[in-house]
């Protein structure tokens, strides 16, 4: 029997925070691959926070997910069937191929991936997106140098583990915050980093403890109370490296419009001659993904690790997201497609 | 009759705006130059806000002015008297000499002028550090590129009158904000920017209405209710070159401590790529003077206008000072020492 291509669909806009009914799951057909087209049978679903932002019709760097439309994500699979030349069943490869068990994508969309070199769900984590946003925040914006202390939030997560690690290989002094002591045990007995801190506790006291000399580079994954708690903690020249603000990706009426709420003075970006920058990795990292990759694969045999935390079945997708906008997850959130 | 040293003094530290009762001025004997020091007769004295920070003890980039000391800032005039094999009488030099009519200091610390260049009190201005202070912020931080639109604040200011007309020369559309019909008359046809705000008005509709595309480039001299209102117009990849923030130099107890004003939410950051940067001329500046100046002597010949507002006497310097601080001064601020 032909397995169907389950999918799951945006059934409406989430007002706030995503619930299950703003998803509906449905068994198509599997797609037929025209001429130039290659057949995927996917393996592994990424779950990233930046798909918040594609379930909400509010002005973004992307458009967004049309209502009844397939949710946006990259996906890991194997060639079924091919007809394009450069293609043969069972090659393994890498693309947005969105939340479904299929999909029928030009050749020219695909990358090829090597299981030989890194298990099949890795390029969507520490080689994949996270990693290569990890890899570019730090290159462009937040330039450890040795002896720095950089801080990184939601550093269990897909970008702060691999953020942290970089951190740690140029040299620096690395402070992680992550929620509860399970999280905080694997940051620094796991990862390495030098110290972890617990944001359910009192922030600013465990910031004075494990940045006795301020913060050099701050990397932003979460917003609200952390960002409000380490900007004042930011040394001269200090860098704010704005990756993403989960905290606020369920506000109405949108990420940072009106209602959202008030950010630090900015008299000390004077004062300390601060440098805060946002960045996207589909601008600037993937150019460079080659030079990310070969460094990464170094790394990897040198010891950096890696959490996922894996997800049985598509049709817990919708769930499992809405896990991660409230920090459910501990690694890399990813879906294993039964 | 030998000249007295008129000299002003911190007589106490302000608690929020200065009032004339916060500076003491006195007449002391002439110095007396040692070996290797150099006699200087000071003709002008730059005022600029900066100076509010010295006058406090907050922490900042440089240490405060001590009670009873004299007031910090650079100063234009000849040498009088030499004790050293480099310089004359007569001889046009450049110093961070102070509130005061002499100084007595080393040669090494003496910039030589050249008065057939450009009159003596444009070394405090557009040729001076402020005019630097622009020139660097652009290099920098700002980069305007042709056709993208530069909104500058305080634009007949210092600083401000100079940024715009870089911007211009580097093929910006350039919108400035200025306090009232006056300046915002001499902003468009004097300096040639291309529209000026009156921050008096309605801020938002104005900024619309002359920025229909949004703003690449903000320069912040100000902050408070122009930053507001300029930050959510950025567009993708904006860059705001935080230069200062004079609208809470006054407020106590410091320019940036917990009684500040909250600042925007920082969601755009991430969502537009936005860079927020501060800077200080001296960190970054200075070291590039020759080149800045080369090219600045080339734009003053080629038609770069610059306007000074000439307060006759060091006894009026206090009252010109507070008076900076509250926008009352019409472009680059320079005290005629008497």
């Amino acid at each position: 029997m032909t397995e169907t291509n389950l999918r799951i669909l945006l059934a409406r806009r989430p007002n706030g925070a995503p619930v299950p009914e703003d998803f509906a799951i449905e068994e198509a057909p599997r797609p037929e691959p025209k001429d130039g087209y290659v057949l995927v049978r996917h393996r592994f679903l990424s779950l990233d926070p930046y798909m918040r932002g594609r379930m909400s019709e509010a002005k973004s760097y992307a458009k967004p997910v049309a209502i009844g439309g397939v949710m946006e994500g990259a996906c890991v699979g194997h060639v079924v069937e091919s007809r394009d030349p450069g293609f043969s069943p069972g090659d393994a490869v890498l693309g947005g191929f969105g939340w479904q068990r299929f999909s029928a994508v030009p050749a020219a969309r695909l990358i090829r991936l090597d299981e030989a070199e890194a298990p099949l769900s890795a390029n969507l984590g520490v080689l994949g997106m996270p990693g290569l946003t990890a890899w570019t925040g730090l290159e462009d914006i937040g330039q450890p140098k040795p002896g720095e202390t950089v801080v990184v939030s939601a550093a269990s997560g897909a970008v702060g583990q691999v953020a942290g690690q970089i951190a740690k290989r140029r040299g620096a002094r690395v402070v992680g915050i992550a929620g509860g002591a399970e999280k905080c045990a694997f940051v620094t007995g796991t990862l390495g980093f030098d110290a972890c801190i617990d944001h359910r506790g009192d922030l600013e006291a465990q910031l004075d403890a494990a940045c006795p000399e301020g913060i050099d580079v701050y990397w932003e994954n979460v917003g609200g109370a952390v960002q409000a708690a380490v900007f004042p903690r930011l040394r001269d020249f200090g860098r704010m490296v704005m990756c993403g603000m989960i905290s606020q990706y369920n506000e109405a009426p949108g990420a940072d419009a009106s209602g959202a709420p008030p950010g630090p003075n900015l008299g000390p970006v004077v004062r300390k001659r601060l440098r805060i920058q946002g960045f996207i990795v589909s601008d600037t990292g993937w150019p460079r993904y080659g030079k990310f990759r070969a460094e990464m694969l170094g790394w990897m045999r040198d010891g950096l690790v890696w959490r996922e935390d894996v997800v049985q079945g598509l049709a817990q997708a919708p769930a499992a997201f809405i896990g991660l906008l409230s920090g459910r997850n501990f690694g890399k959130l990813v879906v294993k497609i039964d």
